[in-house]
């Protein structure tokens, strides 16, 4: 079974080895809640929000795209009540002065065992100054959510695509919460990147919308690969709701981290909470956002969304996809004695959608591998390696989720096993291979793509 | 000529009425140096960042990519010199107490007359607090440039790539600097994108993969659509050099700005300076960051560093493909008598691809032309339009640079003038029209893109 038995740590492991995730700026010793994507963690998260906007934005008919701000007018966030509500509840020790989340700590100190001062409010809000004084009228935040750059453009969006509900608007950007406590690697971090669309809809639609979005974001995840018993709904209880909310269900992955299943991304109905906001502060009435619906009554719009992060998108699909093989794989063509590690990653998030790798370092066998990859490379990432022997070049595609490995030996100069002008394609899962032209190659992998 | 006669404001216009960039948060004002991009806007850039990526990245088999965080440890402004260097120097009025930046005002206040203070240094890094204590110990910054996080990451890539000279680091997003004056629009914003490249030689080949980058980067521009008459090459003379820089070319625009030409992107030599620097304060070592060469002897890396910006790359782009046509156009098919603006964008850079326009909305029709824009949209942005003549809705898409609208009409379901099942596909430049059978409409979009 995907991900069975792998814990965060293998996955750090294999994200510092390979290049995927590193402490932000380590050789600084790292900040906390920070991190640095490598070349394979970049190309990851790439192919992850390609799919988003593909599925999200692309190929709807209702939904367009934003990208605002991350510092934006500080009013914005006085009206959405995130100046006064976006607390956590923080201790601090007497004696060593240390800071937890209130909850996650016992009546003592963790680290000295001191006891800890009654809890009081912080605002996760990270807070700098525009303009060149640091005082209060020059105060501004990093935005804590995308989600609210797009209901302060609601209008002006609304207007220049000539939209009616029902409508959504979608952006993937960076947002920050100064958490007290970051950690579980990206699962909870300070700096992170999300994918977010606000649907807005007259409010009777609003209980069928929230349950087609649900319905839509479950499939994408498992359509991507997340295998479906780790993965699973969690409606709120009216209790839990947050006071902006009429419905909410989490997408919870089963999360190898304290507690287990845990949220990987939120499905919320806002009800007309944030255009209200925005409406009654920066016009002076609650309905300045209203649209007229079909027998011309105004309304303001109900929206409901759909809110995920690619961080943490990005480390359940790599908990999902790693296996790690204990006996190793034997096939008719290959045999893997020792534990191997395969990431069996969907082909559409593969860091590298397929690997050159020329059987030997003699020139006419690189000259051709070399072409092979130019070609390649014009449409998809490509890893070209040349070093070691090609079972461990295998292994080392597995590793990193390589889908294909293009192997250019004698036979594509010269034929004999097989016919002149082919090489041939393994499969990281199945192990096979297969032989394909070089001229066929670049309409083979766009065929598996699909 | 394209960009002829062309100012900032009708960009500014085309922008924020037909969704490419409006101020950020304008329902409160907006704040000084930020914008929201709207979704023409989002998909512009989008575009212009995949067309970096693939060039710069996934077409070269020697350079890979990164994501580094923009908070990161405090210490990596401290080493690369921008805690003590990153400064503007600022005048205040007495008066007013309005601030500007020196050499940009004369002896009196701009705003009401009154006398200046003399300068004084303002570092133009905003600042934060990590954490939830606002003190010294946790100030961090948001990065001014995406650079120095390849700088600190270049050993960690280097080695779980195992990378060997020479081999580029490249970067895309956000940085932020807190200008006394932003202005032009979005020619210097507060918060913008960058697409940086770091490219690690062996110092003897530092002069020859400078001019190739400096080459490689002005043909980026010139096939992407800037026209020639428009674009130089400025090579700083000694006394402009950075001090970390041993030789800098601008690549600079024609912007209709005061001043004229101005830098569009650079391109530096900056020598060996970051690595020794981190290596200096990380490891207590000049050289920590050194590289074997050939003949087996360490030796810290140059760099070379291509560094541009998404929002004034955009900017250009825009200003260049702008064509206000004062008497109109007309072909044998078309007759527009009065101004049109045809926004003449490479059709890789267009926000849509593809617009899908049924003659009418006849159910019958409505129903082909909704199937067409489906299947479209699979790959590629389409605009569905079906309000107003049909002229008025190709002017609607030549003035967002639309390359191609895709016409359903009766003959597309009966045949008469054109095969059955035929379309017409109208050229934005050439206003020509082509009849394409609606099956052959995707192998047509993806064989005009090539």
């Amino acid at each position: 079974m995907a991900g069975k038995n792998v814990g965060i740590e293998q996955i750090v492991n294999l994200s510092k080895r390979r290049g995927f995730v590193f402490p932000s700026a380590e050789i600084y010793g790292g900040l906390g809640g920070f991190w640095d994507w490598g070349p394979l963690g970049v190309l990851l998260k790439n192919n992850i929000k390609r799919e988003f906007w593909k599925a999200f934005v692309q190929q709807r008919d209702d939904v367009v795209g934003l990208d605002g701000s991350i510092i934006t007018n500080p009013k914005v966030w006085e009206a959405s009540g995130h100046v006064v509500n976006f607390n956590d509840a923080m201790v601090e020790c007497t004696k060593c002065h240390h800071r937890f989340k209130a909850g996650e700590v016992k009546k003592t100190c963790p680290d000295c065992g001191g006891k800890l001062l009654p809890p009081r409010q912080f605002n996760t809000m990270f807070k700098t100054f525009v303009g060149p004084a640091e005082d209060t009228a020059n105060a501004a935040y990093l935005r804590p959510e995308t989600a609210q750059n797009i209901f302060v453009n609601f209008e002006a969006v609304a207007e220049t695509m000539r939209l009616k509900l029902p409508f959504g608007i979608a952006q993937v950007g960076k947002a920050f919460r100064n958490e007290i406590t970051p950690g579980n690697f990206v699962f909870r971090s300070r700096e992170f990147e999300q994918m977010e669309l606000e649907y807005f809809v007259f409010p009777d639609d609003a209980p069928q919308a929230f349950h087609q979005w649900v319905t839509v974001c479950h499939q994408w995840f498992r359509r991507l690969g997340l295998s479906a018993n780790h993965l699973r709904e969690h409606r709120y209880q009216p209790d839990e709701l947050a006071h902006y909310s009429r419905a909410t269900t989490d997408l919870e992955y089963a999360f190898p981290i304290e507690g287990g299943w845990a949220e990987l991304m939120g499905i919320a109905d806002r009800t007309d909470f944030d255009l209200r906001r925005h409406g009654r502060v920066a016009r002076g009435r609650d309905d300045a956002f209203a649209v007229a619906d079909a027998s011309g009554k105004k309304v303001v719009p109900y929206v409901i969304e759909p809110s995920m992060g690619v961080d943490r998108a990005a480390l359940a699909f790599l908990l999902d996809a790693y296996q790690a093989i204990a006996g190793g794989r034997t096939t008719t063509t290959e045999s893997i004695k020792e534990e191997e590690v395969v990431l069996k990653l969907d082909p559409r998030l593969a860091p590298y959608t397929v690997a050159v790798l020329p059987l030997s370092r003699k020139p006419e066998l690189q000259k051709v591998a070399l072409e092979v990859a130019a070609t390649l490379r014009q449409q998809w990432s490509v890893s070209y390696d040349e070093t070691g022997s090609i079972g461990k070049r295998y292994r080392r595609q597995d590793e990193i989720g390589t889908p294909w490995c293009v192997t250019v030996d004698f036979d594509t100069l010269e034929g004999a096993k097989r016919p002149k002008g082919t090489v041939t394609v393994r499969d990281r899962d199945s192990m096979e291979q297969e032989n394909v032209a070089v001229e066929e190659l670049e309409a083979y992998v766009g065929e598996k793509l699909k």
